[in-house]
């Protein structure tokens, strides 16, 4: 099957899935915006989730608008921008109007529990999704993806889920499990891998883990997932390009024999 | 089935491949001996062919023994120098002192075809394989594998070919049929791809272009190959490394599903 995730130089390399590679920018949270995008390119990818060290969650419209605007000038697709903590009312609020200057089409995001019902009245009030990430150990909120679904199960539609599937492993569940069951609310997936499938296991290049990535692509194909595959390289923050780039590599050549 | 090509964190990544991933050094040909080694333990490959702006083909021998050494201490194996013109009778000479000096298994040559009685007798006297590279296109000597068989087939077992997969396509032939017309005198491959099939395809990132890599990677495994594929990265001169990565990810991802 062929490679679905970007432009490439001969005609055989065309979209073949309905889901997408993406980028989540924290992978390159030392780099300014600009080179960010340089990076983006240079991997052939054209979805992009922008972190607040890209786009700080106060600046005013016009400097939102003006960076949404950077981003899809260079012919990618800013859809989401995450993760956000919200941890206020005011910060609910300010998410959501963020998020309308930015275009955006996903929120990723951690809200505290008490601030769940103004997020579903935002949410069909701005019409954009909002995806709750899980963070693994340490994270009391949303340990598991099985944390955000008892929370969100009852709420509007369009509240689900961001699977990264790092924190998924690193709690010793399967990422797979969590795609089939939420499938209706798997918004976006964090994409990685990690060296052990233990609390303290960390980011690696993926394919050099612990990670069944084979599996799990397979799973958002058999339930036909239409969002996208976010990469968040956490490794080497000095330097990221590289690994990041082997890991849209292994993505890529699993992609191809499936 | 599991990536064969590296020393991962996790141990359900052995090799399980006779043959094995490595580097041409021409991909890092504006980058030092040092660098070239980081850049190389980055990918997590351990095997080398050095080119000769890395190991200089007139050096005396002990700074080649040093360069070796250097290469090796890494945890590294310097399995081969190359590509080498041979065009005259002391370059020969040298050719194999040199490949002597460096502790090298193999050396990967272009020589003039009426040197190829001496590169025999040499052959002999230091027990030192001489693959010769095909060069596709603009190469009067050696354009198409077939122009090393013919020149070979009656020589000693130890002199065979380096297939420069990219340079096979270029000339629009199967790299797969050839390294199973040539697979006993099959003893390195330049592990490439490019970005169309014609006389000036120019390389591009494993995965992106118009060869067929897993098909040709089921060849290799067919055909029982124990040598080394070893990655020369063309493009992208002053920064190698995240191109590099991409096309080693590419390959390690096919594999994993062969």
């Amino acid at each position: 099957m062929l490679n679905p995730f970007s432009t490439y130089a001969n005609a055989a390399t065309a979209d073949t899935y309905p889901f997408a590679l993406g980028v989540a920018s924290y992978t390159f949270r030392r780099s300014s915006l600009e080179q960010t995008i340089a990076y983006v390119q240079r991997l052939g990818i054209k979805k992009l989730v922008l972190k607040d060290m890209h786009m700080p969650l106060n600046d005013s419209a016009s400097d939102i608008q003006m960076i949404a605007k950077k981003v899809r000038d260079a012919g990618i697709d800013l859809y989401g921008a995450g993760v956000i903590y919200v941890k206020s009312e005011q910060e609910v609020n300010n998410t959501f109007e963020y998020a309308k200057n930015a275009g955006l089409k996903i929120i990723i995001g951690v809200p505290n529990h008490e601030l769940l019902p103004l997020v579903e009245k935002k949410v069909k009030e701005y019409n954009i999704k909002f995806a709750i990430h899980n963070h693994g150990p340490g994270d009391d909120l949303y340990t598991s993806p099985s944390n955000v679904y008892e929370k969100v199960k009852n709420l509007d539609s369009r509240i689900g889920l961001c699977m990264d599937i790092g924190h998924v492993v690193r709690i010793k569940e399967d990422p797979s499990v969590w795609a089939i069951k939420f499938k209706d609310r798997l918004f976006d997936v964090h994409l990685k891998d990690v060296n052990k499938a233990e609390a303290d296991g960390s980011s690696i290049e993926i394919g050099r883990g612990a990670i069944d990535i084979p599996g799990f692509l397979k799973t958002v194909i058999d339930i036909d997932y239409k969002g996208t595959l976010s990469l968040e390289y956490e490794k080497d923050a000095d330097d990221p390009l590289p690994g990041a780039a082997e890991s849209v590599g292994y993505v890529r050549g699993v992609l191809k024999m499936l």
